[in-house]
């Protein structure tokens, strides 16, 4: 054909959504983790398996997926964030020619179904209310960890404003001291490497951050959903100090107000349509002053949409 | 073209999701009622906008819409059944040729955010365990109601069984004594006739019927998916005198322990792979003895798949 | 607890969504099929399954599973109606206490890569414009055969009003003479008993019923979107003498002209914002007359919405 | 609380999702373009809305969305790469603190409906197969521009193996040299700056990338969906001079063959069962060797997952 030759940029590879339940069931009082991960690997001498098809250094995805599984057994799952840890660890460990990889998870929280105002032993019902995120990644002899929670619905029907925005030919919007705020909050935080070092309760910290999240959007009068995204970030950082930065991806669920004039009816803000697409879309990180950053941590990530 | 004569069989047109979000504001402490309506209407005198494109008869179906959300003002949402009565009365009413339709509603809970140990006024998160369905049906002038539920995920990991099936050329399953066994419950239970006519505490009843059917679920040592479908609906309709069937969709979502034989090691129901498809589909009606049949009230309603 | 009595009513169970794909490789053109399959059984005698877990008559999910996927090398796919018929013969045939059931599939088309102008002998691209869908329904010993087609998106720019509707308090909606209409359309066609018994070319017919539903949708000018549909289904009928009925259900996708006059700009029908929710939701049914009718063949399957 | 500080890190905002469906209707015969568009903003001196909530900087995200809707109108869209950057250069230009942006789309194709063998003037079906993707990013004074593909699916029934992989105590896969191989392309290709400036034929190009990465997936004997991906890549690349680089992720979308031995069936690569999750995920770029690099180009952009 044409005199062009080309290279291998940017690559990696795995195997995706492992649904792996594990169920602890030392004593009657059984315990069920449900996680949904991926493990993609990374390395320079991957590259004969694109150019020719070489696949002797291709640790098989299958193999990575036994890998999750077998570890669930073997290591069992104190946290996501330290079951993605040992997994990138093995992985790196076992092949010298794996430099890194990203090892992610979504985890679904259950709770006890109650019987006669008793939590049941062994059986549940799946919360519904956030999806817990993680993620570990490793490059260039770094590993980074990355906590998180996805599909955070929140909606507050007064104490937010949204006003003194500059007006041009195409500005059409209201000002208005009062309306509906809502979004879906999508959060990562990634933690600091010292603490990783150190050792961190993951599971206390991800329910101490989702209630600084939460109580941090019902309290803010905000005066734009920027303003509430700053605030919730800091509110983490200042609770949690293994925290080193927060990443959000925010919606802005439009309700509006339903016109009712046209029936004779007021509509003090009672009445809305909540609105699919168009939606605003704000995103930001906060981050702790002295934290050293880390681009590398959130390569491939999907936090910003 | 050739002589072919054709007429018009079962119809009905309306608009449907119509995604109605109402604030209680008349105190500091709002409430808040998500909703997701749909509303079509039938008659016969319809015929014509199908045959000649006569619109004459047409209440439009963005008419249908504007009277959703003027109710949820003019009248509010005291239950989600009751605003669908309602609706349905007006256009039965208020139209004599529209001589019934269907009345559907999905609604979202939400639970107030807690700051300092203080559930908040007007700050909510979306709660996400479950969806409360209702509908509204009138047909050659009888009004039928129906309440439910969707989207309510459930495990128990032991105290289920599947044994003694028939064997044939194709039967390789292998029986169990302890299984996970886990479902997403859809459920749908028809309120009697003089029961709606006397009025009901249908929000009460909905929290009192889900809490029995969870309770249900996490009792029954389970000897097959069936089996415990029908316990559940027993107990429903035990539970409410207002109840005279429910009609259960139910997969049975495998959760297959996952052989780490290869890898030396055993994996006593500890380690599973959720799979999404194929998935065992399992549905059942149980009616209380002596209440009368209704086939119409569930004509359209989407609770068998 | 009270004394309540309860029976079992409508029930039925199997295995969902088997995603099989089938690929004819007799020659070096291979051929593909691919499918998803639901197989659910009924049966009177399978009463003691729900009420004491005795599941001596329950054909495991499993057992219908693995026979789809036998079946689907033994008897091979000439076409999806009959894959399912020869099922549902097997089952009620097989097992003297399963009287009927249903089984339905949904069939994805692919097409031929092309390669230096010649269609591939191996390799594919889905097609992705409509799914197929079929249904056998046995019931009370007769056999019904469905055939019809979902996620068939269809627009036209002109050609389409809508006017002379009823007004009353809760109207605003404008009349017009020319707006874009877009639909959804899912359609599924009965054939008749005696069409299915002399044996039918059922995949030309799904390609030329197809086909002239396109069509129509093209050439009637609209005066409602139920004009549109019935036109659609006597189309149908005229074109196949194996057709009973045709039901449809039709979103009004609705595409709202963009007010660009505040920007000094006017919009004669040119851009325009394609809404989600809520949308029209026009349903009805197109018989042939003399056909008899056959309400059972419409049991339980997911037309209406 | 703590005495803790914290800053604003990386961030944008905008209205996401836009639905604008343009109807080009100068002659009887008209156009459609359907896009969905996203854009979002960059600035430092937006600091203060997160910091404050002061808005006085802030372009209103229902500016952005007017401001889309509006250029359909008085621009049109020639093709949606052209549309985009026409949008990037109006916030960077017309605001001066806006430094840069994203701004994204995908596109849906139309065909046209036949009838009487004839493409009809006015209605359309959509086709289904295959997203357009386009994306225009403004960094630090520079204009990148990508445009791109996504489920793209495809599938070959012979022609692919899978073999030499290194084995560990978690290796079980079996070596194959016939399987099938099925993935959903997502791809996107950075247009190198110089032929940005000269101008190119976008919706040209996109038909004939498309069309270029079909056949190689078709021609291409596979050793590895790596080695796939590869030369899809160089493909694209030796076809188009205008292409700096190509990024892909591909599922592999695993096809089982189905074990029909214990019914004493031979499957001989006939019958398989379509599995949704796990599945492997291949990513990589290909790059033109002298191209400069533009790492900027991909600031967010979810090409790999």
């Amino acid at each position: 054909m044409v005199d062009v030759t080309v290279s291998l940029g940017a690559n990696k590879y795995g195997k995706a959504e492992n649904r792996v339940v594990r169920i602890v069931r030392d004593t009657p009082r059984h315990e069920i983790i449900d996680l949904n991960v991926t493990s993609q690997l990374r390395g320079e001498q991957l590259l004969d398996s694109y150019l020719t098809g070489n696949n002797a250094l291709v640790v098989a995805t299958d193999t990575q997926k036994n890998t999750i599984f077998a570890f669930a057994k073997e290591y069992g799952v104190p946290s996501v964030e330290e079951f993605l840890l040992r997994l990138g660890d093995h992985f790196v460990g076992s092949f010298e020619w794996i430099e890194g990889g990203l090892w992610q998870a979504e985890q679904y929280d259950w709770e006890r179904i109650v019987v006669d105002g008793a939590p049941h032993d062994h059986s549940f019902v799946r919360k519904g209310q956030g999806t817990r995120l993680a993620a570990v990644q490793k490059v260039d002899g770094a590993t980074h960890v990355t906590g998180g929670v996805k599909d955070l619905v929140v909606l507050k029907s007064t104490g937010s404003e949204f006003s003194g925005f500059p007006r041009d030919r195409y500005t059409t919007l209201v000002e208005t001291d009062d309306r509906v705020m809502a979004t879906s909050v999508t959060g990562r935080w990634r933690f600091l490497p010292e603490a990783v070092e150190a050792g961190i309760d993951y599971n206390g910290l991800y329910a101490e951050v989702t209630a600084v999240l939460l109580a941090t959007f019902a309290s803010v009068h905000s005066l734009a959903l920027q303003q509430t995204l700053f605030e919730m970030g800091k509110a983490a950082i200042e609770a949690r100090p293994e925290i080193a930065e927060v990443r959000f991806a925010m919606p802005n669920k439009h309700h509006f107000v339903y016109d009712l004039s046209p029936f004779g009816l007021e509509n003090p803000n009672e009445v809305f349509h909540a609105d699919d697409r168009p939606y605003g879309l704000i995103e930001g990180t906060v981050v702790r002053d002295g934290a050293a950053p880390a681009p590398d941590a959130w390569l491939d990530l999907p936090t910003f949409v």
